[in-house]
């Protein structure tokens, strides 16, 4: 699926990525989804730093103007929430420094979700999730996410079936509450294969400046993969909804994958045709007491 | 004090910003120091963009090795500590913007003081501050600060000056205490006229897309401006210790404030000569088991 054509000039996306990558509804099978493939992507490797930087003016004007209406108090400011899932090594991180990192640092907040706390554990699994959505006029970026409560406590058992089973359908009806009121929710799953995993981690330990992002657990998590696919299938089948549906990002090529993770960014933002807020004071009442001073 | 030559090639700093901008011991007049120099910086306007994004990939490596050790947990892992102050409109929005936004978001935490709520006022002045100090490994960044106690607080008499005035003292022996326990404060002081600070306010209310930056409070506190001036002498001449210098930035062109900021977190980093943490498992019955897989 990868274009080979190399084109002379950035080339714009003539189709949306936020149809392309859209998940259809149905049944998922992750074995027939390419993770490999670069679509909607009018180029190849070489062009990829240059179309991904090409996107910061406009991903620049439009979160200033995002964070401008929270800023405001107006009451429609919306907010924004990036949910980041995938595989160990799918590029989480890479797609937070690459292109969470072309945002304004004021606007963005992320939230890196671990195994949770003891006080998280004495609540229900939405509670800390919850706590951390982003304020208006804010893009929140969740890496990994209340996701997690049917994927790894699925996959390692930490809950009994009857339990986590029942929580594809209160995550649907959370989301649904959540873009309601409001917020912008932008599900992206980062879908790698397996060889490439073997790659990443493979290098991790080819490469003593990466030691310390690997950890001995991290085979033990790959030799789940199977029972992790299955999850994620789960949960791309289950919770890809008509507001709050999933998309899949191919991630075995990097550069690929910041930029299509950048460009669903700004097609989100650009589709709430976002106003400047106006002023909520006298122009030239406030020029005419400045010039006094 | 701007130097008028264009060089053909980027040129490095001769003399360190860390001796070039610290403050010297002694009394502060502010009407001394220059706020349109360009202190160290070998070029001109034009050059800065370029010198600034020069900076990258040494501060990308060095905010990565900071993150690792902590991450790896190492019992030595540094922490960084940014502190911005100036008055409205120094800058301190785009030293975010455009000088922290250079840095992976992941390894960054900013924190802007605001009023303080009702739960904070019921707490001493460092107890807010104290909470968000960044863990090991991450930079934070003060966007105003618990200098705010000796500076809006003696301003606008919020308390009285037999409280306000032993804060220097105590602020000092703070930040002693955290620089002894291993964080790198940095304190920049963005330094700007009178005229500049008129100048950047007429440009929000000349422009549209400006208004939501203004306030209309922005002109009464200008009315105090000398008075502010003589908290921040203040401040620069008490708090400005061996171990936590005051930086005083020229923050009238905002390019240079931009480079300097940036140029001064590359040697604060460089100076703690950071490495990669060495493995904590064994990387070739790693290596075996991977291959397993």
């Amino acid at each position: 699926m990868a274009k080979k054509s190399k084109p002379q000039e950035p080339v714009p996306v003539t189709q949306p990525l936020t149809e392309l990558l859209r998940l259809p509804a149905g049944p998922v099978d992750l074995g027939t989804l390419d993770p490999a493939a670069t679509t909607g992507f009018a180029g190849s490797k070489a062009d990829a730093p240059a179309l991904t930087a090409a996107l910061q003016p406009e991903l620049s004007d439009l979160q200033e103007r995002l964070y401008a209406t929270g800023r405001a108090g107006l009451p429609g400011a919306r907010r924004v929430l990036l949910v980041l899932q995938g595989m160990d090594t799918a590029g989480k991180g890479g797609v937070l420094r690459h292109a969470i990192g072309m945002v304004d640092p004021q606007g963005v907040r992320i939230k890196a979700f671990k195994a949770p706390t003891a006080e998280e554990r004495r609540h229900p699994y939405l509670w800390r999730v919850e706590r951390e959505l982003p304020p208006p006029g804010i893009i929140g970026v969740f890496d990994r996410s209340h996701y997690e409560d049917v994927l790894n406590v699925r996959v390692n058992r930490l809950v009994e079936e009857a339990v986590w089973s029942t929580r594809y359908e209160e995550i649907n009806a959370w989301e649904a509450d959540l873009v309601a009121s409001g917020t912008v929710l932008v599900k992206c799953f980062l879908h790698i294969s397996s060889a490439t995993q073997k790659e990443r981690l493979a290098a991790r330990l080819d490469d003593p400046t990466k030691y310390w992002k690997y950890n001995p657990g991290d085979v033990d998590e790959r030799a789940k993969w199977l029972a992790y696919a299955e999850a994620y299938e789960a949960v791309l089948e289950r919770c890809s909804t008509q507001v709050a549906p999933w998309f899949v990002i191919p991630s075995d090529r990097k550069w690929f994958r910041n930029w299509a993770v950048a460009q669903l960014l700004v097609e989100h933002l650009r589709s709430l045709d976002l106003q400047w807020p106006p002023a909520d004071f006298d122009v030239e009442a406030e020029k005419r007491r400045l010039a006094l001073t």
